[in-house]
C-alpha cells in the first residue's frame, strides 16, 4: 500500500479546497461527542486545513498525512493551547511549546481536531475519571472504553478519526484499543520522544498510535519515531517502516502456562483460530511458558507509582483534594515506597529482560498474548473509586499489558474480527526494536481476514 | 610496547621454574604487609604458578599475564575461597563460583596472590575501616591510603604487585590511586561485568584496575572487559585495546570555573605544568565551565545509598550491630529515602549526562580534572566514625570523582611525577567508551615525563 492510498483511506483529500470542508464536517461530528472529545480546537484545525488546501492548489502536498484529520489524548502540549491531563481544572495549563510528536504530525500534514478524554493523569486502566466521567464505548454500549487513552480508542471506534495519539505506561494504548475494538501500537521503550508530553512514569511511558488499521497505525508511528535531541530517554534509532513487507516464515510463540489459562472461552477460541491461521500462512507455532511475566506485576507497580510520585509529590502536598479519590490514594501509597524497594524492582526488571531475551526470543521471533482476559467490564460494575478492590481491578485489567511495559517491549494490539466474536483481541509482541516485523505480521493477519 | 615487554615489566618470568620461585618470594613479602593484604592465598597462587611453569617448560605461555603476580580487593569471588568484603567476620562467606574478572585474569596467566584490604562494604573514601583499621600509605606515611580499594593502591605503592583489581562507585579506584601515587583506571559504566563481585550500587559500580603504569592498567582492563552473558548491566562492546597508539592532536579541556578554584596550590601548579606539556605535545587546550559537575553530589549520594540499602536492608534488620558506626549510620539514613527521591536523582543524572555529552564533548575530546583537592588527609585527623563531619568529609574526598560515576564516564587517574610535587594527581576523562583515547593520552604523558 502506498502512502497516498493509506492517506486516502484515512480520509485525506488532496484536491484544492477539500481539506477545509472535510475538517468542518469532522469538527461538527466531534463536537456532538462530548464524552470522547474534551475539546475540539476548530481555529487551529481549520488553519491547518487551509494550509493544506493552499498547497494542494499549487499541486503540492504537506506530507504523507496531508489533510488527514487526527486527534490526541489531552496530555500532548501544543503552544498556545491548554493541556488538561484529564485532571481537576486547576491542573490545566497553557502550553509554552509543542510536543515533538504533534510537531512531526503537523509537518506531515495532519489536521489536528483537538483533545480527547483520558483517565486522570493517565492513571486508570478502565478509563473512568472522577472529574469528567467516562467516555462512551462505541463498540460495546455500557462497557468501559478502557484507559487511560479512553477518548483515543472511542474516537476511532465512533468513526470520528482514523487514528489518534495515546500513551501507554501499563496498557494505556492497548487496553482502550481492545475495549473499543481498534488497533493499538505500543512501541519499544525509547522509540518515540516524550518531549512536551505529560510524564507519568519516565522509564515506562511510551507514546504511540491507536488506529483503525495496522497500516494506519504504523504510518503514524513511522512519523513520530526517532530521537529529538531533547528527550534523554529516546534512543537514536532509525524510524520503523511505514509500509508492509510480506513477512518471512516466522516462529510464533503461544503461552501454554497457567498465565493464560484463565481467559474467557471466546478468547481461548480466538487464540486457537489465530494459531491455525498462522499455520495456514506457513508460520511455525511454538508453545511457550510465559509464566515469568505473571510475576512482574508488583515490580511494575512499584516502578510506575514511585515515578508517578516523583511527578506529583509537590502538587499532592498542597492540593491533595484536587485529585480523584482513586488517584490520590494510589499516589499517597506511592510516596511511602522506599527507594530501596524501587531499586529492587528495577533489578527484577533487568533480570526479567535478560531472561526473556535469552529464553523466549531464543525460541521464537514473536509471541502472541491476549490483550484482555475477556470482554471489557461494564462501567457501572467497576465504578469503585478508592475501594480496596481497586488494586485487584487494576492488576486484572493490566495482567497481559503491564509486564510488557516493564520489559520495554513493543506490542501491537489487534482487534478481533466480527466473525470471531468480540472479546478476541490479541497482542503481537516482539523483541526491542522489532516494530517492523510485528506490524508486517499484523498486516498479514489483517489482510487475510478482510 | 608488546604484550611480552609489558608482562616482563610486570614481573613475568617465562623461563621454566621461575613463576613458582617468584610467587614464593612475592607471597613472603605480601605476608609481612598485614595492613595491606587481608589474606594471601598461597596454595592457589602456587598452583597457578606451577601451571605456568609446566607450560613454559613446553615452550608455551598461558596468555599475556603468564606468571604475573596480581592481587584483588577482598570483594571478588573465587570458588572455594572466602570473600570478606572488609566487613565484620560474620559477613564473610565461602564463594560458590568465581567472578568473571578473576576467571579472565586466570585464563590470561595471572598468579593471584590473594585478597587486599578495603573499606567496609566499599563504603569509605578514606580507606578507614571500623573492623580492620587502615592500610598503611607507602607513599605518604601516616596519611590515609584512600578508599575503598585501599589495599589495592597500597600494594602497588609498596611494590608488592604491579597491578590489582579494585572497584569504583564514587571514586574507590581513583582515590586510593591518588593517595598512594599509582595509576587507577575507572572504566565506562557497563564495560566490565560485575558477576561474582560484591554489589554496592548497581547503576554506579565499576570494576577496574589500579596499576604501576598506564600500560599495565590498560592491559588488565583489556583482559577483564566485555559482556559475559550474565551481568545484565554489562554492555556488549568490544574490549579496549591493550596497547598504545600515538594520539592525534586532541582538544583537551581544563575547568576554569569555581569547581576547581579551591584546590591546593601545588595541584594548581601541577595543572599549569600539565597544560603546558599538552600544548608542547601539540594538543589544543580549551577552558571549560564544569561547574555543572559540582551540583551532582547529592543526586549521586541518593542513588548510591538507596542502591546500597537494597543490598543491605535485610541484613541490617537482623544484624545492625555488626556494621561499623559510619556505615550503619549511612545505611539507616538510606533506608528512609523515598522512592520518588531516587527517581528524581535518576532524572537529574539523565539530564546531566545529556548536557555533558552535548556541551562538554561538543567542545573537547577529553578533559582534565584533579583527582583530589590536595594531599590525602592524615589518618588520625579523619578518624571520625559516625560524626556529623562524615558527610562533609565524604563529599570533599569525592568532589572530583563521584560526579563521573553519576555520568558513567571513564576516567584515568594519573599520579604526579616526583619532580612535580606529591599532590599532583589528575584524571583524564572522556565520553563513554573512550578508554582507548584516554589511555593513549595517559601513556603519552607518562612517556614524556619518564
Amino acid at each position: 500500500m502506498t502512502a497516498q492510498t493509506i492517506a486516502q483511506q484515512m480520509g485525506a483529500r488532496l484536491e484544492a479546497g477539500d481539506a477545509e470542508a472535510v475538517t468542518r464536517a469532522a469538527l461538527k461530528l466531534a463536537q456532538t461527542e462530548d464524552t470522547i472529545f474534551v475539546r475540539t480546537e476548530p481555529e487551529a484545525a481549520l488553519a491547518q486545513a487551509r494550509t493544506c488546501d493552499v498547497l494542494a492548489a499549487r499541486g503540492q502536498a504537506m506530507g504523507p498525512l496531508h489533510g488527514v484529520t487526527l486527534a490526541h489524548k489531552d496530555m500532548f502540549d501544543r503552544a498556545g493551547q491548554v493541556t488538561g491531563f484529564g485532571a481537576h481544572p486547576d491542573a490545566a495549563r497553557a502550553a509554552t511549546g509543542t510536543s515533538t510528536v504533534l510537531a512531526r504530525l503537523d509537518a506531515a500534514g495532519q489536521v489536528d481536531l483537538g483533545r480527547l478524554t483520558m483517565s486522570e493523569f493517565a492513571m486508570s486502566p478502565t478509563g473512568q475519571n472522577a472529574h469528567w466521567g467516562v467516555a462512551r464505548n462505541p463498540r460495546i454500549p455500557g462497557a468501559v472504553p478502557g484507559g487511560s487513552s479512553s477518548g483515543s480508542g472511542a474516537a476511532i471506534a465512533a468513526g470520528l478519526v482514523r487514528a489518534a495519539l495515546g500513551s501507554d505506561t501499563g496498557g494505556s494504548i492497548r487496553l482502550p484499543a481492545a475495549c473499543c475494538g481498534v488497533v493499538g501500537f505500543k512501541p519499544t521503550k525509547g522509540r518515540v520522544p516524550v518531549t512536551g508530553v505529560m510524564p507519568l512514569s519516565y522509564t515506562l511511558d511510551c507514546v504511540g498510535p491507536l488506529a483503525a488499521s495496522v497500516a494506519e497505525a504504523r504510518l503514524v508511528l513511522s512519523i513520530i519515531s526517532g530521537a529529538d535531541g531533547i528527550d534523554p530517554v529516546c534512543a537514536d534509532r532509525p524510524a520503523p517502516r511505514a509500509y508492509a513487507r510480506s513477512p518471512q516464515k516466522l516462529r510464533i510463540g503461544f503461552d501454554a502456562s497457567a498465565y493464560t489459562a484463565g481467559i474467557a472461552p471466546e478468547m481461548a477460541e480466538g487464540l486457537r483460530r489465530l494459531k491455525a491461521l498462522l499455520q495456514d500462512l506457513g508460520h511455525g507455532v511454538v508453545d511457550l511458558d510465559l509464566s515469568l511475566l505473571d510475576t512482574l506485576g508488583e515490580a511494575s507497580n512499584v516502578i510506575a507509582m514511585s515515578e508517578a510520585a516523583a511527578v506529583h509529590a509537590d502538587r499532592l502536598a498542597v492540593a491533595a483534594e484536587r485529585y480523584g479519590p482513586q488517584v490520590r490514594s494510589r499516589l499517597l501509597q506511592a510516596e511511602a515506597m522506599p527507594g530501596y524497594a524501587y531499586v529492587r524492582a528495577m533489578q527484577i526488571r533487568l533480570k526479567a529482560q535478560q531472561q526473556v531475551n535469552q529464553e523466549v526470543f531464543g525460541k521464537v521471533d514473536l509471541f502472541i498474548l491476549p490483550t484482555l482476559i475477556g470482554l471489557p467490564p461494564m462501567a457501572d460494575a467497576v465504578n469503585i473509586s478508592a475501594d480496596p478492590k481497586m488494586a485487584s481491578l487494576i492488576g486484572s485489567m493490566g495482567k497481559y499489558t503491564r509486564p510488557l511495559n516493564l520489559l520495554g517491549l513493543p506490542a501491537l494490539s489487534l482487534p478481533g474480527h466480527e466473525a470471531e466474536g468480540l472479546p478476541y483481541s490479541v497482542q503481537i509482541v516482539g523483541p526491542a526494536w522489532s516494530e517492523d516485523l510485528i506490524a508486517d505480521l499484523g498486516q498479514q493477519v489483517e489482510t487475510v481476514r478482510a
